[in-house]
């Protein structure tokens, strides 16, 4: 390895993709690679809490390992040169490979071909006009004096006010001396700023259990600050239906769910703002993304026709509101834009999560999933997309599971079984205290694998590893003396189950739509998993236990929060944000529960594949 | 007379207009001529508080005299058939005179001879239509339905709804059965209510002193209701400067100010909204019309730079507002309508009065001023309209006068020198405590003709009625014997300093329009006195002190409140609404201040005309 020779800035490839970037001393990899536009993942937002940003050094030398790293990185991986990005900086010019999973927006690279990167056309961009002052011989009203100027400038030609800014225009002319920067919505002035002050914009990703927030600078399209958050509705019930019932029949109930999300997405804008050297009322664009009941909650919409047959949406096409009336801590006069949704049950998120994958461009066959306590589908063939949304339950975020529990430190997330050993991994490296979603996936396609259970999900009481509680089988992954807590951690017959009622409500979905488009499983080209959840599991085992098709593996791609990339390609290009509109009412929405032949498909999707074994 | 033969209904004739309704038995006058669609005056609300809704009896029978009426009138004009428009019950088939004084918009009439109603072509129209509702096999989001429903039917082409009608929209069109009627703004829909709800309007004259506000059934143009109130802003300042400085200076002054404004708008709602038996959700529409500062402090604009030169308004053209952010009980999709204003002291209400008026549309030539503390002129010649705002200040309100005082009972309204006698006539014919504008111009007027004061305003000693206090010479119009408060009502020398200087200040913004247009007074065919000041003086003292030209009688109108017609016009009228906002920018303002020769001119109107006696 090269020795330290102290120089002021090192140069960092990225691998595959071949982007360089000049760093200064001191500046980890995560920095590096946002500097180099390479959307690196990040959930914990770089403070070394989860494994998004791994990355392997290929040449070069770094900083010794944190505790961070050395308590997620086995000593192999270390050896092999895995590190975390936000945790690992160079002592010197280094070569980075970024593994597929890091990387968040990477798969439209791959789909297509071109670059990621959009390019910057925000729908608010800056003009800075010189206003003639007032004067005894020139006693127009300041706002015709300014539009007068806009126009003489050529930026406008019926320019008109945002109404927040009545309030406060004279004052803020006068302040900065009759030459603002006037931030300009097409021919609408919504905000007067000084002069040279940079326009800032905010995409959300509003999930039903995270929050996740980019503040951007709409000049040049690069995200200045990242935060994420938990979603404080989860007080009023953990899941959407349970949520919609608050809201429609607690006194109050909507209005306090709507402030409560307007609240942590302002803690969120002040901790973003505070990162990033910049003040809130430079904000003058959003777009928020979230699933049809997320964003009905944050816009103040009905959401009692979203709980009950027929599911619809009180609004599916775009809206955009004033940030002031929602309450949020923006520019008076920015707007946010809420993205059109395409069903009470496939949102905002969903759309966002199309147009960052490239789905709707491709010609060719590719079928992208959001899996979540809902799971949203939309399966494209030759420029028709069709799309569906799957109750596949709460069982992969760790709910009606015995032992289960979400991605927490003490979650066992991967299970493997060799003949009459069964090796956990948790989060954390901590002692197990339960199962997240993908180590119950893990153990199921591995228990199918070591024939422990049938097809059907019956246990083989026979097998070794079995045993019997109260007169039903069970696996023991992790027993109570190697626990967290002291007691076993467990599968039974009904997490068994649990698990059989997820992927088949998932895999009838993508059979039901594989039937509307007519064509076969082996056919799709491109199947990209998309959302947190699907950036942890094993592609491996959710083949192994019958979720997805038995594709060859290259064709999996998992994207890692492509709904947040989605929606601030939104906000960067106006042009995205008008195709995104465009594709979503073009989505042909199938209702499985009205789908002749659910029913069957369903129930045969409950069982297993026959194991390869 | 014909005897009282107890029908059900009767026919009542209103002259000169020719105008007919059939009423019911019990309805008085001024019902009468509100169902013809003839608008008569009615300053305090048709409860006998004012004489604004004088009519005379030609032929056919009435009920008694009330109280007031013999209050109001002598038993002279009792026999010559004199009566309360709102006070006097027909017992027969009636013929009524209405004389010019009497009618808000009759003017318009006369400069045009054309009909003064105007045609209901609203800015909110009503549409029903039939929405399917959802069900399995059509899953559309509740507004996309009624979006398409708008469409299939005809009604628009691309609809939008109004932002505020989200949070209920999904409720309000199951709860109305998929059948609901839609207010149609455009093509925004600004309210969803029961098949059949008849659609209103406000129309509101924000005085500085006084509120008049109407209710109006939009789809036929008919007043349903009036209500007025005193500006509750009064209590922060009597006039425009101070409650400037007020807003500007005190915290919160500004919104403490609209507070209290939208607060007594929704007083006023709620008076109009009961007499008519209507709800506040049915107003779907308002046009709201003040001068600058009434409309910058309602708007919640700034107002710090109408309250210094060069005394520029903050914004000119018209405000599209929603009403619900401004505060008001409206529909909550309504707009507020505000006009546009021509200059820091032109405001709206004057381009309501040019408006009802006919001025922007007349091809004569035409004069129309409305008197206040300030004074707006406008003239127009051969099409061209040129203005003016003159400081007349508040002496015709009383203020800066000895005895002065609101018109309010007791206030003296009239005086007649006939020799040595002073005659004066007091409002509600209460013992005087006080002189009102209208008295104290008389006043001025006939101490002229008597030769008590000279062209410079001196007294002259040796007159008989002068009498002297302090060294000081001044005219005792009652003595404290006879007055209500046991002393001497009075004129002094700086009483006719203060009325030198507002007629002066008049008469130089007349002359200095007439210079500007190159034509002479005698030129003038319409001479339009507006507002309620300028209903009550007497034309011959206004003439007889200089304040107008000396033209024949004929030509001068004086038409009540025809700021509260014209904000109803553009209310009922779309196209009068447009049209008002074309004229406003085409009415070429004159800064007197900064006009050559001013000085010279008011300083020649501070002299009284020669005394024609």
């Amino acid at each position: 390895m090269p020795t330290n020779q102290n120089p002021k800035t090192y140069t960092v490839i990225l691998q595959p993709i071949g982007r360089r970037a000049i760093i200064q001393e001191g500046m980890n990899l995560l920095e590096a690679a946002q500097s180099a536009g390479v959307e690196l993942a990040s959930l914990c937002g770089g403070i070394g809490a989860c494994d998004s940003c791994r990355v392997r050094l290929e040449s070069g030398a770094l900083s010794q390992p944190t505790l961070e790293e050395e308590a997620l990185f086995s000593q192999d991986e270390l050896q092999a040169g895995y590190r975390l990005a936000c945790q690992a900086r160079p002592l010197s010019d280094v070569k980075i490979d970024i593994p597929p999973d890091s990387l968040t927006t990477p798969q439209r690279l791959q789909l297509e071909g071109q670059e990621a990167e959009v390019v910057a056309q925000p729908a608010v961009r800056a003009v800075e006009v010189t206003i003639p002052a007032p004067h005894i011989h020139d006693l127009r009203s300041d706002v015709t004096r300014t539009f007068d100027a806009l126009r003489a400038a050529g930026e406008a030609r019926r320019p008109t006010l945002h109404p927040a800014l009545l309030s406060d225009i004279s004052y803020v002319l006068r302040r900065e001396n009759w030459a603002p920067r006037l931030a300009l919505r097409g021919e609408e002035i919504v905000a007067v700023l000084p002069a040279g002050t940079p326009l800032l914009g905010l995409a959300v990703d509003m999930g039903t259990t995270k929050l996740a927030g980019y503040l951007v600078d709409l000049a040049s399209g690069r995200t200045l600050s990242k935060a994420g958050a938990m979603n404080p509705q989860i007080a009023f019930g953990e899941d959407v239906i349970s949520r919609i019932s608050y809201a429609e029949n607690k006194e109050n109930g909507r209005r306090v769910l709507q402030e409560r999300m307007v609240q942590a997405l302002n803690d969120l804008i002040e901790t973003m703002c505070a990162e990033a050297g910049a003040a809130h009322w430079q904000i003058v664009d959003a777009v928020i993304v979230g699933n049809t009941a997320m964003h009905h909650l944050f816009a103040g919409l009905p959401v009692a026709q979203l709980g009950a047959a027929p599911y619809v949406p009180a609004v599916s096409d775009p809206l955009e509101l004033w940030a002031t009336s929602l309450g949020l801590k923006t520019a008076p006069g920015a707007y946010v834009h809420l993205p059109a949704n395409i069903a009470g049950y496939v949102g905002a998120d969903h759309v966002a999560m199309l147009l960052a994958t490239g789905i709707p461009e491709t010609q060719r066959t590719a079928l992208a999933v959001d899996i979540g306590t809902n799971t949203e589908i939309t399966l494209t063939v030759g420029g028709r997309m069709v799309a569906c949304s799957c109750a596949s339950g709460p069982a992969f975020e760790g709910a009606h599971i015995r032992d289960g529990m979400r991605a927490a430190p003490g979650a066992i997330e991967r299970v493997q079984i060799a003949g009459s050993q069964v090796r956990t991994q948790t989060i954390g490296e901590q002692p197990a205290v339960g199962i997240c979603g993908s180590g119950i996936l893990d153990a199921v396609a591995e228990m199918l694998h070591a024939g422990i259970i049938d097809r059907r999900g019956a246990f083989s009481k026979e097998h070794a590893l079995v045993s019997q509680e109260n007169g039903r089988s069970q696996l023991v992954l992790v027993p109570a003396e190697h626990s967290g807590h002291g007691r076993d951690v467990l599968i039974t017959r009904n997490d068994i189950n649990e698990i059989q009622l997820a992927k088949g409500a998932i895999r009838a979905g993508i059979d039901i739509l594989l039937q509307v488009s007519g064509i076969s499983a082996e056919e799709i080209q491109d199947f990209i998993v998309a959302g947190a959840f699907g950036t942890y599991i094993s592609i491996e085992s959710a083949v192994q236990v019958g979720m997805f098709p038995g594709l060859p593996r290259q064709r999996f791609q998992q994207v890692g929060n492509a709904a947040g990339a989605g929606a601030r390609e939104m906000l960067v290009s106006l042009p995205r944000r008008q195709f995104a509109q465009n594709f979503a009412r073009q989505v042909e929405y199938v209702e499985l529960s009205a789908y002749p032949g659910f029913i069957n498909k369903f129930s045969n999707a409950l069982f297993f594949p026959e194991s390869e074994s």
